[in-house]
């Protein structure tokens, strides 16, 4: 049994007070949803426990870098090396590793294990239903964007502009998000989340047309 | 019957393209629910319509004087002068002034008449509901906010903090606008609205502990 507290402290050196959508508390909203989903599967749930705090110590970089550094391949690096210092066994290491390295969404790097789709797949919830309307609302006050815009164009709209509402994220990414699942307890998950914010963006649309 | 045309002009001059929660679109929203319950109840659609564009031009001057100025007040005397220079009828401009200058919340001035109810009606709707739920978000973006803490006691933390969540405001403030309604068109839509907004936390709740 791994002891996770170490993990944690480690992890959360990364992280400011307050790091926005991709803070700490995001990492610690994905460790329980993670949890939750390795009972349901039967899977490993130090490997998942694991690699869920750990899972985006790489952002930091990234943000450093100007996306140059890829978090997932650099976030299980230093995770690689962190759990060598507490003699972790190398076995487990490296399952670690591949759930951290696998999570991104836009990584070629598939996840072959169950461990790391449930990773996978409890980042991904983290972007929709409830907690994912309010870091998107979140997420366009931080860059300044509108409220709302019924009307708005993805496609000749600009990311961190004004025009960078919630809605529009949620026109392109967010309510895809439901059918990028990788294990069964994901799937249910992001259906009924996925539901709740289909009806929460129906409604806004009513709501700013003085109609609700 | 007014002409709306050069009264949403002035009164767009007043706002930026992009001012946050009380900008423009607010206004929009504002006018579009106070047309529709104007309606309902049987109110004069024309001193609806010019206050509610012209209810919040007083903003940027209590803005630039850190709140010394009422916008309310500053806002109907701004109105009163430029809806003379229209030649507006002496007795409309006074049932508009009145509205405007009646609409906040905190001031003591209550509303004495229909419209001056719908005027206060609306503007409060637009905080709860969907569009409540979106502005709390963005505005806790804006002022740099944690996303959520279940836990926050609003007695011991502060505005304007990283305390100052979505959920703070709407355990201190949202929840209860309710029963601050003046007319039965508002009372029934903010009940209905309300209804969402608990709902909407309660999930949030519910997900931030990886329970749904």
């Amino acid at each position: 049994m791994l002891e996770l507290d170490p993990i944690r402290q480690y992890a959360r050196s990364f992280f400011e007070e307050n790091s926005g959508c991709h803070g700490w508390e995001h990492t610690e909203r994905v460790l329980a949803l993670a949890r939750r989903i390795a009972v349901a599967e039967g899977a490993d749930l130090d490997v998942v426990s694991a690699s869920a705090l750990l899972h985006d110590i790489g952002r930091r970089e990234e943000s450093a870098s100007n996306g140059a550094c890829c978090h997932a391949a650099y976030g299980a690096e230093l995770a690689g090396t962190f759990l060598e210092s507490l003699a972790v066994d190398r076995d487990v290491i490296q399952r670690i590793v591949h759930c951290i390295a696998a999570h991104r969404f836009r990584n070629s790097l598939h996840p072959e294990t169950l461990e790391a789709r449930i990773l996978f797949d409890a980042d991904k919830l983290d972007s929709i239903g409830a907690v994912g309307i309010g870091r998107a609302f979140q997420f366009a006050g931080e860059v300044g964007a509108r409220l709302h815009d019924p009307a708005v164009d993805p496609a000749t709209t600009r990311p961190y502009s004004i025009h960078d509402t919630a809605y529009r994220e949620y026109l392109v990414k967010l309510r895809y998000l439901k059918d990028r699942m990788l294990t069964a307890s994901g799937r249910r998950l992001a259906k009924e989340r996925s539901a709740f914010m289909d009806a929460f963006f129906a409604r806004l649309n009513d709501e700013v047309a003085g109609e609700l």
